[in-house]
């Protein structure tokens, strides 16, 4: 079945340099993907010949006059950018030409336009964005990472519904186990928000095992963990600091004398093996869940592998059929639990 | 100089089989020490015998009847529990008997019983948990780790003055370089109250130099990170479960054949040396900052190696004179930026 995706080529902190070689090796490894970059026709055209390629059925291009910066305000660019490549790639989402949208471009305006243009799942007051991340168990979920730097209690409620239909809809998982991220240190847990989502997850039919705190997301047993945008966001990237931390560590350690660099020769192939596991590049790639439509962030700093691997992620989820499957599983979700049961005598 | 301390020896996952070989060990390597052991007289002193050893003035043991429990509500702790180990080892401190106390008992009861008796110091709110971890450029300290979940922008600004003097006083670091951990997608960044905080700092006389987000706690040139008590909980456990995750990692992969498992014979002095960098034990001991008084809070799970450290930070703190020094700066900190000057004419 072949699916076509857009791909806001100019978007990320290094753009097409990243994103036309991603775009390539997509195209090479899946028969079956098609793809339309968009953004600067000439500059796009000219980094296709680079690599030895041009734009043909498979790898169409579409001229957008405009760049969203990464730093630009996310109302500027949604009102006075309407010829982005950013907004340009959504439109052909909206208008069914494509069926997902891929950039590395600036968070705040990619949730701005992707909900002003293709608005939200019935049932969902603001999108949120969700990733996979490597856990002891082999991966986590987990939202938001940074789109709603402050929720509300049914907002939490909502991502955790979001959260479980996207995985059962990925992973066939039909019980996600979903945990609420919260610190063991208060009177006697958490804040009053957190409180209220707990007794709302308690009362859902969702299969909610209560809290975990920060290192709960890589250790425990737990597919979905729900917190705010802002907590969501130091989680991750902390996460990614330590591990690049302790990368730099190792190197220094595998230099301090001459035995140990020794030592790193052999070592090397079980390094390298560890290497990739935590490699931020190869989970690469957010879903903006929530909206009528698949789009899918790559991290703004992502180079080609990274970029390569977001793509993945969103051929990956139109394949599965997201979000019509969330959007079913959503009404389920969110309905009332049997008041009519309740109420019968 | 003698230096006394007062040990909440009943608290922690563990208790005394880690408080008391941990004293025995601070003991025995620093012969300026003297301890007070708190807690059920004769369960210590068998705890003592274990490790052929007895009370003795360098080594005394002052009874309490109760304990505080992991679990227990701050506010019960407080009020029901007035002769528990925890709070006869304050009321120590408060006396002048000792000039630090050490418990790895509950955060928020140690945070009550801390501020009821000690009191905080003028014009600071509440009380903060302040620590260094591990970062490539040594270390960076931290606060609020989790003594207040909600924080207003006035309480981060008192976290960055007393951080700052903290790390003035401990390091003799005349401007320590000041961050306020934040995100980097909303519009245009961070939260209201994040944002307050921010002009709060530049405002003033401290060496403010922006934001940070996740990955900068570890890998920026800074030396305070500021935020609230339920981010910076989330973020130094996070940054522990992935270290963990790592090390596990690096197991399996060291494990995963013959080969692998010859070359980490070659590999274990680096791998060693890697996993005394990252290992949690040795940088256990956060400081309650903020009181009349040097309480030192180490991790509910420290082994006697990780509670020994947390004894050492409260030792350092004694010698470096804290909290008189902290008292000091804050004052000149605190005081209004001359408004004198500007009103002149």
């Amino acid at each position: 079945v072949p699916v076509t995706l857009s791909i806001d080529a100019m978007s990320g902190d290094h753009g097409l340099p990243s994103t036309v070689p991603a775009a390539l090796s997509c195209l090479k490894e899946n028969p079956d993907l098609q793809l339309v970059l968009v953004g600067d026709q000439a500059q796009i055209e000219a980094e296709l010949k680079r690599h030895k390629a041009r734009p043909d059925t498979r790898c169409r291009v579409r001229h957008a006059s405009e760049v969203v910066g990464m730093d630009e305000l996310p109302s500027k660019a949604l009102r006075g950018k309407k010829d982005s490549s950013m907004r340009i790639a959504i439109d052909l989402l909206k208008s069914g030409e494509v069926q997902a949208m891929v950039s590395a471009g600036n968070t705040g305006a990619l949730m701005a336009t992707a909900k002003f243009v293709l608005k939200t799942l019935p049932g969902i007051d603001r999108p949120a964005i969700v990733s996979a991340i490597p856990s002891v168990n082999g991966h986590v979920h987990m939202l938001d990472l940074g789109a709603n730097a402050e929720c509300s209690a049914e907002q939490l409620f909502q991502f955790a519904v979001m959260g479980s239909a996207l995985i059962t809809a990925m992973r066939g998982e039909a019980n996600p186990k979903v945990a609420l991220l919260n610190i063991g240190s208060e009177e006697i847990k958490g804040n009053d928000t957190i409180k209220a989502a707990a007794a709302l997850l308690q009362a859902s039919s969702l299969n909610y095992i209560g809290f975990v705190e920060g290192d709960g997301i890589f250790l425990s047993d737990v597919d979905l963990v729900v917190c705010d945008g802002f907590v969501g966001n130091v989680a991750l990237k902390t996460g990614e600091g330590v591990a690049k931390m302790i990368r730099q560590f190792l190197k220094e350690e595998f230099t301090a004398s001459l035995m140990h660099k020794l030592a790193a020769v052999a070592a090397m192939p079980a390094l390298k093996a560890l290497g990739k596991r935590i490699d931020p590049r190869h989970h690469n790639g957010a879903t903006l869940i929530g909206l009528n439509g698949t789009v899918v962030k790559s991290h703004g700093s992502a180079d080609d592998i990274g970029f390569a691997n977001a793509i993945r992620v969103g051929v990956h989820e139109v394949q599965q059929n997201l979000p019509q499957r969330i959007s079913a599983l959503l009404g389920e979700a969110l309905k009332p639990r049997s008041p009519s049961t309740a109420r019968a005598v």
